[in-house]
């Protein structure tokens, strides 16, 4: 499946990086694929030329099939590719918009951003209710089946098709693409759930108090945005190497999980939310973490670990404090508009490390973070030089 | 540690039925003891001739000793006696009030009612933000160990002695005492979350929907309280066969997990709350449980198993609603009192099985209720008459 030219014929056929085995995901190649069709009559959609991508933990759990018991779904998709590609912190411009994107205020030349969510109905109670992201017709950017057979395909290509539903228009924001590219999962997945333990904390006229618990490519990024937004922010960490980074991001305090000599006592009923950044629960105790939540307050997961691991608590653990656990799943339109506002206007930037597009870049990136060898997010560049796009 | 006499020297002697031992918990013994010593100068306290206690799951936890994994508790205590009374659903009248209970409104003759928690500082921020029942202060009505170093001794008892920041008044109450009992422990526990679960659905201009999963002892109480506040009910129990009583109690749904013909899909996202009743949870398919809430609903538990059961669950479980899984610990003076109101103007009586107080009444209520064998709370009455009090 992997071919010679990197140059593109759009817009009959775009080129990505794909994993057809999972066996294979350190290597994904270089494959050209045909794009979703859509309806011009009906349907609000636009291609994207693909400008920049941050690599996330997600693509990893799908190119290596860790979410799922079934086979990889690109095996079932009609006319898609026979391979996935990842990507889903995308930023481009509009190459080309139906009329209905076009009356939805999406031209050609637009810069625009798509996060790990491609579709929405806008049509049912959560869409209405700027819930988009539980909308039961959702389509993910990847990995994602469509009624008509596809598989959507993400941002490890020169192109990107897709509805203009939960793509944000970037017009108004001055943020070099490279640096919107990690906000649009990660920092909208952990902005999403903040926003509610705020909301949460200002009911009770109280200075939000949160702590993200690792400090990664979500971790960074909602340690800078809990700040932004006023709280008092706590780092949790297992050890001490990222004290002095976390710090810098912003975090008032830092806990090494791994230090016995930690008094936790200084932390009970402390936090309005603890954010869980890190995909697997197993090593937390649970017991030293939840007394630190406030009455009523959560943990919030936001990482999603394979598919058969298991949380396993105490329920006492919850009685003390009424505290909960819970999950939160990427963030909503309105979200996604704030958290661009704002990060442009106090001109937050992730920490990312930039690998430009191509065979050895994509291999490398998938490889690094798999490892945890990343500060703290990757994100793919030079897409015009790669694919010979961007006339 | 038995006495023969039933009558009691009251003040300086109560009477009540403890365990000492939980190898012998279902036969509480008749004790004498003495009452915690409060100083007049300082505390707002009051002596309480009981009248009805109702008995509730948590007696039974305590005096098995399956909470904890230490001794029981009365071992620690200094002056208490060396035997655990329970009883946490208690009502009476005041047989002497300190000058400063008199100065709170608590007189001689007032009939008043204590739940499952006697003390709160009410000078804190949860106690001043209507969360009493999480005061870092609290103390239980039965096992809990005072600064003072007694050990707390419950309803199955001729008096209580307690302070008043959690005793309720029921001046304006116009229900026998007998039905108010269980809506001191189990109603006020259920009306908590239930109160929230509303609010929640409120703030999104929904007619709240409820499940009240487990239809026992808190459980039909749940049903009603939520039934008069307004809500859609849906009662889920195992089999269908209280499914009769569930819809009596004014349930508008009836769902059994136990029948493989269920469509839980006709469930999906509809509940804005459900409230489990039951005290374990190993037996339950979240599955099937989680995505019938709503978007960012809860899962909240009453009921509190044996100290080592774990509860389990996938993340992914919580991921696809944002919801998430809590506990709730009784309720707040105010939720309190709005609870009493509702049900003495709705006339909404528990379904209770009277149990005259004597050695064989406590050992029927206790060994019955370990069953299950209950309709669906007991409630001892006829203290007067065994007590010899009431003049």
């Amino acid at each position: 499946m992997s071919s010679e030219s990197t140059t593109v014929n759009y817009p009959t056929e775009f080129k990505g990086f794909a994993v057809a085995d999972p066996e294979k995901w350190e290597n994904p190649e270089l494959i050209s694929f045909a794009p979703k069709k859509f309806n011009d009559e009906t349907d609000s959609y636009v291609h994207i030329e693909v400008e920049t991508n941050g690599i996330c933990g997600s693509d990893l759990f799908v190119i290596k099939n860790e979410w799922s018991s079934e086979p990889m779904k690109h095996l079932k998709g009609s006319y898609s590719p026979k391979g996935q590609i990842v990507g889903h912190e995308i930023v481009g411009k509009v190459k080309y918009a139906s009329p209905s994107a076009e009356k939805d205020g999406f031209n050609v030349g637009d810069r625009v951003g798509v996060g790990a969510q491609s579709y929405a109905c806008l049509d049912c109670y959560e869409c209405k209710n700027n819930k988009q992201q539980y909308c039961a017709k959702s389509v993910g950017t990847y990995n994602g089946l469509y009624p008509d057979g596809y598989v959507s395909q993400g941002g490890y290509a020169s192109h990107v098709s897709c509805s203009t539903s939960m793509c944000f228009k970037l017009k108004d924001i001055k943020m070099e693409s490279k640096y919107i590219s990690p906000f649009l999962c990660a920092g909208l997945t952990v902005f999403s759930p903040i926003l509610r333990g705020i909301k949460q904390a200002q009911e009770e006229n109280r200075q939000p108090k949160v702590a993200i618990l690792g400090v990664g490519g979500l971790g960074h990024i909602a340690i800078m945005l809990a700040k932004a937004k006023g709280c008092e922010v706590t780092a949790i960490s297992r050890g001490y190497s990222k004290k002095e980074d976390a710090l810098k991001m912003g975090a008032d305090d830092f806990i090494a999980t791994s230090d016995k000599e930690t008094d936790w006592s200084k932390f009970e009923r402390k936090f309005d939310l603890i954010l869980n950044c890190a995909t697997s629960t197993t090593s937390f105790d649970f017991g030293k973490l939840l007394p630190s939540l406030n009455v009523y307050s959560n943990f919030v997961s936001v990482g999603l670990p394979e598919k058969d691991e298991i949380l396993k608590i105490y329920p006492i653990q919850f009685l003390r404090n009424g505290c909960g656990i819970s999950a939160s799943l990427l963030g909503s339109k309105d979200e996604a508009y704030e958290l661009l506002k704002l990060v442009d206007e106090h001109n937050i930037k992730p920490w990312i490390e930039e690998i430009p597009i191509c065979t050895l870049g994509v291999h490398e990136g998938v490889s690094k973070l798999s490892k945890g060898d990343v500060k703290y997010r990757f994100v793919l560049t030079d897409y015009h030089k790669f694919f010979g796009t961007g006339n």
